[in-house]
């Protein structure tokens, strides 16, 4: 079964990301059971992610493999985006900024742990290996983004002169993070050579460009509405469930604005496409840090409770740590299996921690 | 002189580990005399050490170098286990947790300077090269144990929800770190291509099994009996001598708990066996951070004063220090003099700020 | 035109250092015009600075390209050591420390950033390829400062026993860290294969010895002059323009005194000299960190006001990352655009973040 050139399971992920989002619609205005709501939000969430996933690869077709990559994670982040514009409209501090860092938690220390613990498995000698420039240049613009973090966190702290212009600080940041990481991209871009595996897929395009940006368009326009939904309902099912707003944030809403790229990834690292894998883990993180998590900072102006960089004191930390161990472990291109199942443990550590928060 | 295949300076060392220990356990009951037990208990310690070591390589000569050292290192690290537990039963939590510190900071600062340094005189052109793989594992693990370590203290300056679940959750954090050892030993073992030099020892086996093993076994108890009495003159002694707990624990306790391991490590330098050397001192500092650490945190639920991975500001940021200098020393396989002595300049530092406390 | 073997560009900054050394001093003595002599003064440290700089390349002639460098950032260093000096004695210990601070971020983030940035664009592939190896005995001697002062910051903090001992523990810790360079200085002259680009310099001396000297003699005694009299007009110059005393060492005093080797770097960077800029850039942070700095901690014994390692959180944060952040982006001899400019992006966002403290 073929339909405008998509294929079964396109065709059915599609049909349930309609579904779903009927479904969350109806539970939204039907009001009461927020529960049942914020889980199906959460599942057409991943159920819409997928289907930009696939409507940027055919409308990447016309382009290289390199802009693919980075459209596919500049458009895979809009539910991402759209949940925290909706938490920050509702008040929801804690949540947006906690969404944010545990997209960065998720995809830097949990999926890139199993990427490499599914790539070491598969690997003849028990070690993955792939081009380490990307992982290197993440590290880079990791770094950037920690940088301006803690300088912030720690004049909070100490309650200096300076931390009574967090906002006006933090917005001279995002711009500057911008600005490197658009130099960044324009070098990416220009002197690409993206991994070999990319390359080799040179066949017609399979769905026309017009049914590709139509299901775009679609698919963010349910994106909004969903996160909207998704927001109003997250509040009172927490509290239902008892579960800390930090926890859903870091976690929850985490895995959920992000499983696409999870699957991604590691299916991708299970067929040996190495170097494709880590750089979807890899353009997810940067991207978070230093383009997505700055757009916020500046988009945020024009609400009533800024978003800054400044956080508490374990999730800096937890960050700096991060950026340090994944640095660390990919920085010399091979990856063993440990490595990777060191990565998730810390992972699970974090979220140990933040659940008794 | 030869006995049971033991050569003339292992009859010396053994005969002296003997009589040391009778001589701790007549100043143990006699009571009153606590400087000279703690001296006399320190110095039988490290001859019990030495007895450990070279039972435990009669013992390997059966496996592989591999399986050999790490069962050095993990007999080896025998007294050091017991000191710990004698000292939180006895209720000395900061000379139990100092201890463990201590032995990371001295092998991984002390010993390992000390060992670049004797490799770096004795390479042609100053520089002491080696494999980098297993400098780069021990990073990766020792960063696992700093994350757990820097996310408690955190929540425990900040004083959170989270801090009040400190002994759950560094149980939480023991049973992750040893997991991660356990899929790092076994790719360790499997794929164990152990340095040349190693390999090279290919002879028939010097001193019997059984004797081996009957050294073993003496050796374990009487490191159980002089670790308790070691444990009891120490209290009264440093308060004699007016040292402080920590710098007993950090610098005392750690060197003598670790004295073979020490020497052995600068004596391979010293010979060339640069990889060989290495890896002593590597092996031991991953094995106290990610093995020995959390088997301790584990065993303390069922005392009365619970070991966690809560320490004070100092020692953490220690830790994280330390982690981040030896990797960056020893990630390029390479070191010079310069750098070794740089390491000891740590923990000469580290040492001073402690004796202050 | 040519005197004495000076070239044109060479006596126009000796005649433009004279009369700014003679301008600088006649507003002191005038008094009053604060702000004129502040600036005057700035100007006046930067051509000295230029003229020690080429004076020590006309002395270093007579030795290697190895030996010509380390004198050049020792004597270069000669302005920021009086200026420290002097403002010590005059007790103003936020402007000395820093301007210490401010010479190794201005030279580890601005300038590195823009040696890069230019080194990065006139590469053939975007990307400036140099030796790593001094790159990495840079970082683990900016590591060795780092651990001495996170140590003693956070013992500050806690505000344990070991605070009250500030001024001991910097002194025995400013021994070490001297003896650590020495070692370093040791290897570096010995084993000195320097850049090829520096070798190839073997003309006959232009300038004559005597000349030189007495250049040097004379640039030394006019920056102990201006600088005491820079000292003097800083703080009611600024307190006039509104400036805080810490965003004027900082970067004000940073960049003035540090002129010379700034522009040197960038210019080195951009004929394609790569190994030689990042020798000047990476020389001139490893000798203020770990020479000029405890060389200061030292002789401020003799002071009412003593210069320790102890320095405020932000700072610190700031140091520990810098320190990281060089180390990986040079670490592996190559550097592209992107990391250039995101090392002039943390040097922005610390200095906007000093403007508000």
């Amino acid at each position: 079964m073929r339909l405008g050139g998509l294929n079964r399971i396109e065709l059915v992920t599609l049909a349930l990301a309609g579904l779903l989002t009927l479904a969350t619609a109806i539970l939204h205005f039907a009001g009461g059971r927020d529960v049942a709501a914020f889980i199906t939000a959460t599942i057409a969430l991943a159920a819409i992610a997928w289907v930009v996933s696939f409507a940027t690869e055919a409308v990447g077709e016309r382009f290289g493999p390199a802009v693919t990559g980075v459209l596919q994670s500049t458009l895979g982040n809009l539910p991402e985006l759209f949940i925290v514009l909706f938490a920050l409209s509702a008040g929801e501090v804690v949540v947006a900024q906690t969404s944010i860092l545990g997209s960065i938690f998720a995809n830097a220390l949990l999926v890139l742990g199993l990427t490499i613990v599914a790539g070491a498995y598969r690997s003849r000698d028990g070690v993955m290996r792939f081009h380490a420039r990307l992982a290197n240049d993440t590290a880079t613009l990791l770094m950037l983004a920690v940088f301006i973090i803690v300088l912030l966190g720690l004049s909070d702290t100490v309650g200096d002169r300076a931390s009574r212009h967090q906002t006006t600080i933090s917005a001279v940041g995002a711009v500057l993070l911008l600005s490197v990481y658009f130099v960044w991209l324009w070098g990416y871009l220009r002197g690409a050579e993206t991994p070999g595996e990319g390359r080799a897929v040179q066949h017609a395009p399979r769905v026309g460009f017009p049914i590709a940006v139509g299901l775009l368009a679609a698919s963010g326009v349910a994106a909004a509405f969903v996160s909207d939904w998704f927001v109003h309902a997250l509040g009172p099912a927490v509290d239902r469930l008892g579960i800390s707003r930090a926890f859903t944030g870091l976690v929850i809403v985490a895995i959920a604005g992000n499983a696409v790229e999870h699957v991604a990834a590691i299916v991708l690292a299970w067929k040996g496409k190495n170097d494709l894998a880590i750089s979807v883990v890899k353009n997810s993180v940067s991207q978070i840090a230093v383009f997505l998590f700055p757009v916020l900072v500046l988009a945020s102006l024009f609400f009533a409770t800024p978003l800054t960089f400044v956080m508490g004191p374990v999730f800096i930390g937890a960050l700096v740590l991060t950026a340090i161990s994944v640095w660390q472990v990919t920085t010399d291109g091979e990856a063993a299996a440990f490595e990777g199942w060191s990565l998730i443990a810390l992972y699970t550590i974090l979220a140990v921690l933040v659940w008794y928060e």
